[in-house]
């Protein structure tokens, strides 16, 4: 296998990803999710390691439940570690699983700049679960699809992404994804959350109930302990979605959410399960896109 | 499925269950133990997630062997939960992975009352692993399963479940069984540790001894630190089955414990494999009762 | 089965094996290594518990992979328990999972002498994936597969072993199995790391540089508080394969780990993946030798 072809089956990010790339992922997604039965034993005999240095609860299952979908042997590697720790562990552990035969790996971490040193290191293809602030690709990905679903078309839609835009790997692989389809990215997120270098606009929340998806994202107030947010309550009445809220947003919009929510901060509690709410559907639609991306890495 | 089929395929507790029910389950049960082939794939390409909101090793394997002899994929979650953390936050959990397509859960949790509100709001068979200190039903059938390998007839014999019987729901399920079975049950406890609310008579240490099942209850003296007993041998010397008391055990009688077991606590260290103890067979009783409740879960 | 065939069936050392036994083991990790198809389900529908009481991440994939390998159900427990704790703790989870119908264990322990306690009370064939600072067979059985790999014949070889002796329970396994192949083993350890009733001669560090294959220990220095050895530092400069140092060794020499390294301790960074280090290629190679000793358990 040539390095380009092992740089076509790994997913690192959706940035460098081509639109085309993008929509056949897409595709296969929906065959995916067509199937009438649900393991499909296409990838038999081969392995897959789930290595999560960041925890993690649903991407995980999410993933395992597509690996077993398509038949792969899991091995599930789980142990935090910090984002200050050096790469050099990360690798060894990566190294030593590549060693022992893994066909591909999904990795979840921390420490910036790692994974794309990894990608070079290691010849297996390897899956981007979540890279610190960087990129979520299958995340994106999901979300993409759950849109797609619903609108048919993307092209012209309004997407607004509400919340701590400075941390969010979910926010920059949507926006990066999403422009390359033709969708409008508004960003709405307190002062201290901004991420200047991403080129999208800012709107106020006022404006943001106006757009077509409305996807909430999680904020984790402890991280901006000098933020001018001083509360949960403070940050709900700002930017939560309240049910006040929510009244006023189109009849055909959706309300998204990666999840896990905190209930009563980024989104009314009675708004979770509300019926333009996608949140469930996400994770429902998130195995047969993980199924597409698994496919393509050992296919 | 009609929400009556499904409340039929879950297993929330044995208060509830017919007569039948649990003798159709103890059979089904018989049926899996006389297989002379370990896996008998019947389930394949279902999804069984074993949600454990409470530690467990012994329980949780139980469940694992049981679900991988009927050839289902298993996941497996676990994260303690305090006691008082909101219900919601497992809401969440078994509602991704539902999403996410498994066909049944098998759950435990310390929560008074989440589980029954669970059942309301989740949509694939539920099966009770431990509920607080309410039913652990799996647990109570394999007991009964064990009496009846012994027995044959179990109309009529006397179980002494001795213990803390306050918090137990090993004590709960079995009592509420049993006596649908035209077994009586007796208690005895430690004044601190009784439970008034149930329908059985406590009867002394010396009296218990005479029954035909004599079934010791794992104690957690540090939920007892105002308790009329100080200490571990305090508790075995008033209520411990010793090598002492084993001796003016009937003939015939069976020494049970549900496990994990504090040696010399409850029970003396040289009584654990006594040819009288149950302890082991218990145990190995587990995975066939647990593959009928599957079995019924998803079958 | 008899006692002596369950004998021949658990691996708990290789001071016991016999140099046949030992050249059978490899033969037939040689056998599994050509397979060109990775699951070969031999084992289908046997299950096999893992079960470590120590903490380990490579030593149980590996495992894990070879058992998968085979087609066998995998059972993972894993809690890492005190150098104190009383073998009745470990005693009733091995005999908890025996109940369950596994049909062999692999197991890790700290405590001294448990593990042969263990072997003559429980009756399925265990194997030893670490056993205190006593015996790591299959360590040093990969170790050996790969210095067979790399110089065909073993006698007459001298093999150098460097660090931590006094606590290495891979410096005994490969010291007593080598010896019965006429392997040299020399040891190169600080004063306070000497093993002086294992019957091996201590030679410097700079002897140790003309071995054919230089492996290095891992050292675990907060073990050593009141050691000569002071810092990570200074145990790298008396007895760590540095760059400059590993410029004296033979050209047909092999540098071996048994990992996890530490890098710039025991050996420097650059060297890790040296062409003439044998580290992550003795990895792969525990695959095939734990496949082997797996198969032998269960065959």
């Amino acid at each position: 296998m040539t390095l380009t072809t092992l740089k076509q089956r790994s997913l690192l990010g959706l940035k460098d990803l081509s639109k085309d790339e993008i929509v056949s992922l897409l595709d296969r997604a929906a065959h995916w999710e067509a199937q009438p039965v649900k393991v499909n034993p296409v990838l038999q005999g081969k392995f897959v390691a789930n290595m999560f240095f960041e925890n993690s609860t649903r991407t995980r299952f999410s993933f395992e439940v597509a690996e077993k979908r398509l038949g792969t042997e899991v091995l599930n590697f789980s142990a935090a570690v910090s984002s200050v720790q050096k790469g050099e562990s990360i690798y060894d552990t990566v190294r030593t699983l590549e060693s022992m035969g893994i066909d591909a790996g999904v990795i979840r971490l921390k420490p910036i700049g790692v994974l794309a040193d990894l990608a070079t290191r290691i010849k297996v293809p390897l899956i981007n679960a979540g890279d610190g602030n960087n990129e979520h690709p299958t995340q994106a990905l999901l979300d993409i699809y759950t849109m797609r679903k619903q609108f048919g078309e993307l092209k012209g839609l309004t997407v607004a992404i509400i919340g701590d835009i400075l941390h969010s790997r979910v926010a920059r692989s949507n926006l990066w994804a999403l422009q390359k389809l033709g969708v409008n990215v508004r960003f709405c997120a307190p002062p201290n959350m901004v991420a200047t270098e991403l080129d999208a606009a800012y709107i106020s929340i006022e404006e943001a109930l106006k757009a077509d998806v409305i996807m909430m994202l999680r904020v984790q107030l402890e991280r901006h302990e000098n933020g001018m947010i001083k509360s949960a309550e403070e940050y709900r009445e700002q930017y939560g979605l309240t049910v006040e809220r929510a009244k006023r947003i189109a009849p055909h919009a959706i309300i998204m959410h990666p999840a896990p929510i905190n209930r009563n901060v980024e989104i009314d509690d009675e708004l979770v399960e509300h019926p333009q709410s996608r949140i469930f559907p996400q994770m429902e639609n998130g195995v047969p896109v993980r199924m597409a991306v698994i496919e393509r890495a050992l296919g």
